[in-house]
């Protein structure tokens, strides 16, 4: 469904090629200055327009419809709103009889009998993850001491990034990404046994994030190849600080204090500008297809401001179920 | 916070050395067969008593406390509790003071102002995972059509486990493992965009299981390194049904027919009985460490029927919600 | 907080001088046709314009943002969206120092910190209900055989209204009103124990109508005064007819396929032109008042579109669970 | 569905001729003293055994299954069973055939195809309110300042309670009752609109307990009756007191800060032993029924308790959540 969190919680809306996406925020304290510049510096860095992203550049302007008031949230729920100028729907109309392979063209025709809004992916698109970069600035702003960094590690297979960009978008193709998110400054108890442990609401927003394919924590896939002398993380002093930091943060789905770890793998972009083949279920037999619309080569490069949103959404969430059953 | 799904939900309690550990399930049909002996097979691929695996061995005979009626679901929430006999509280005496490596021992007692019940884990260990296993057993009832298998495919980085079990045991080690699991028969459409995708939703238990570090869909942490052309799968007839299978079953959130795979990175046991260091916090400095209580070399061993009701669990709460909203 | 719903959801955001004021729908089907012009009729039942109601008369047109594709819903969340235009915020200046009676304006600005938009009640204006009305005509359009009505039946304790309101309207006063709300063809089943029972539902949400004092089903406050032998209602058929309705349609939380009855006691409008006294919090002493803004002198006059609406929203949804879990 | 609460959350489990009833309780915090001593006056409140109560006495001593260790609250899900030792299972066999009337008997056997256990009710059972009660005994240790007190101001319409009881008991009979609940020494500040206000939740718990059929606040359905001058609280110190409660100590679904008051009714006893009749569905007429099984003449009389912990457990949620978000 379209929620997540309980106490600071979003709900997404939107399609690619409607009227606007967006996010309606509930759970804000009242009081914290809020204006739309506050949003720009997290909003741009997952803008399209750098090398590798599609040519099709929204503003990205949040309109702030609710929730805010003389500046500072009122304590109400805070719809933010991004609309959708920059579109060509015309690019889409092939997609409902011949669905564009990797994208949810398919699935989404058949889960709604065809009533899906295929247009740019409708509400399968990247572009409804603005909502939850413009939840993570209010997160950040909750839960300031946070200091939360992701980065862009590997893209193709290769460190070097633009060198990778540079030969997908020669050869007309796409690469995927390894993002690596570092949180510090993180306090100790954060996290709600048995089932929202820090790692299983991380995951849940991770994998709603489209094209993430795999997640690890600390060691990660790594672990599964090691020895428990190897991999236990031995306390050093009283704050908890550990001399290795294979659990990434975490013991028992509660953050232990050290820095929280982890990575996600992005795939390569579906839409690519080679031709491929797929299904026409109108003619019922295979046929060459090229992506029409405007993608990017490297959709990761935009990621990691997303990764950053989803660390704070549920840090925050996670606090404020703390301090509510705890009261410290 | 203890409860998971949306119509068929689950909520856990008890601890390790107290009086019982269970589930409560909510949201099953009324008028499903059910007896003690369904559960004992699943329980059983669970339990202790292979080699590598703990030395305590529990009954693990499962309790129907109420919601079933004559031998059939009465369609009222079904408790079902298993009984801690076999404990040795007296093992866990030193965890207080000085917390095990690569435990929640630490968190635990500073997320509970030192309250918690620290012996065997308490709340926080694998034990748990039994109301996981039960619930699984009552989903795979519901949504009997799904051929649901998973299997520990490496343990300690080696693919013959029997070997790579002997030589941990031998050096008083544990080691980790990979859990593959793959699912057929599955319908097209389940999944519910944004949040609540299918990876989403396994991604979430999969993490509140202990010992988990990292999971993957399809082609996983290996499509980081691809290209789209290479990623892309190919529908190839009006099933849905694709050449390659990098998708694992899954777009844009919802199942696609193909089979579903994922896999999971499970970490050593923590316990070892290998001589460790940790920190004493009531004489304020390191010391060695020997852990009591009896232990798991390869915890991986007993995960694969865990993650299978994962699956069971969270499809069957798709197809509920799905089939709420459609109709179909 | 701003969320209502298992799988047919409702989120309401806005503030009464702000933007907007709107809803968020989760768990509609796809394929529903769906146009502004649906949703007219119900809004103008609860639209200003009529003898007694406030001279702030707004357009009143929904604006639907997202989920709707080709004149049909296409399975995405829907937002709907009523703009705000007919606004006057200087009347409300006053306000912050001096709460007026019966109105949120003190608890809001304690709860807030002061940082509530105070204009026009904000967050807590009757013009929230906006949302309200919008969902119920989306749940009517899913769950078409139900026949549903409210009538105002007594305003300031008279059975002839119009008489009631001119009286109000002569002396600047207001008067409350009871509405009583009539379901027919539901089917036998619906309702969740032990939590969401039908009452229980409909409770949550009338009691989130601003100015709602009171709700009884069937035989209500009455019941308290009669005997067992009385209230019993009898079967008579094997349908489940009975021969009175005492039970107002429900036995157990469950509905029972009788008429579905219950009424709701709205109080009178706080706003009114006689003068009253309150608090002035920047002199600390109490002081004469003359509320400004415009209001209705009988709220429920407009109530009982949004009665029924609810009665909708919770069978839509109840039913959604029942075939979700039962399959029938 | 079965569970209750945000962050103080509730899940009920059981039958009234099962093992056990209970509750799983969540979100207590760790390190309040719990003994099952401390239970028993509430739970002496809501047993058998007064004049016009049934029969069946059970021992109604509370087992802790989980949650608690070394005498405190230990931070893990609460698990509270009652065993249930005194049942005469055969005195309902002729309900599955010939339904009790007022009773949940046709409904609960039409919703779950035949499958429910028809036992005394089964899960529908005013026995499953211990777990109600328990959950309320630890509400009122983590919110300890608030004063509640529930009474029975009238029974089958007579203040004279006693009298009525025996009246009702003389003629085999069964009468309802009218509860009045009052609650002090609460902060300004709870409740979350727009869903969550204060009357919304006690009215979803409230509702949720067999046989009640109204509910108001303050005013009450009285309020329907009135002008707005006579309605309005006004406000005349500088905390907020006013010198009328018609509010009931709510405004805007936000505690103000007076005393809280609503009231309930509660209908009579279903099962009367005065001869009725109702629908035998095997031989498809009307027959007389003679109710077996052991039942109360005036429920009413053990029900204050139970309303009393609902306020509880609605003002612990609503504090926690409210500390939870404005940390304060």
């Amino acid at each position: 469904m379209n929620s997540f969190g309980r106490i600071f919680r979003l709900s997404i809306f939107g399609e690619s090629h409607g009227i606007s996406v967006g996010v309606l925020i509930d759970g804000c304290p009242a009081g914290i200055e809020t204006s739309v510049d506050d949003f720009m510096p997290y909003l741009n860095r997952r803008k399209a327009g750098k090398k590798g992203s599609t040519p099709r550049i929204e503003d990205d302007i949040p309109q702030i419809i609710s929730g805010v008031f003389d500046g500072r949230t009122s304590g109400s729920p805070m719809l933010i709103s991004f609309p959708n100028n920059n579109t060509r729907s015309s690019d889409y109309k092939e997609v409902k009889n011949t669905p564009r392979p990797g994208h949810s063209d398919f699935v989404a025709q058949k889960k709604y009998n065809g009533f899906n809004d295929y247009r740019g992916g409708g509400h399968f698109s990247g572009r409804l993850t603005l909502g939850i970069v413009a939840a993570g600035v209010m997160a950040k702003k909750i839960f300031p001491q946070l200091n939360i960094q992701a980065k862009l590690i590997e893209a193709g297979g290769q460190k070097d990034i633009d060198k990778a960009v540079d030969e997908a978008l020669k050869s007309g193709d796409s690469i995927g990404g390894l993002i690596e998110c570092k949180i510090n400054n993180i306090p100790v108890g954060l996290g709600e046994p048995f089932f929202d442990k820090v790692e299983s609401l991380i995951a849940h927003l991770i994998f709603a994030i489209p094209a993430t394919k795999g997640l690890e924590f600390g060691s990660g896939f790594q672990s599964a190849k090691m020895t428990g002398s190897q991999h236990n993380d031995i306390i050093i002093n009283k704050d908890g600080e550990t001399k290795t930091n294979n659990a990434g943060g975490i013991n028992g789905g509660i953050t232990n204090g050290n820095e929280l770890v982890f990575r996600v793998a992005i795939k390569p972009t579906s839409s690519i500008q080679k031709n491929q083949k797929s299904y026409d279920f109108n003619e019922n037999k295979l046929k060459d297809l090229s992506v029409k619309g405007r993608h990017d080569a490297c959709i990761a490069i935009r990621t990691p401001v997303i990764i950053e949103s989803i660390a704070a959404i549920v840090l925050t969430d996670l606090l404020m179920i703390h301090r509510g059953i705890q009261n410290n």
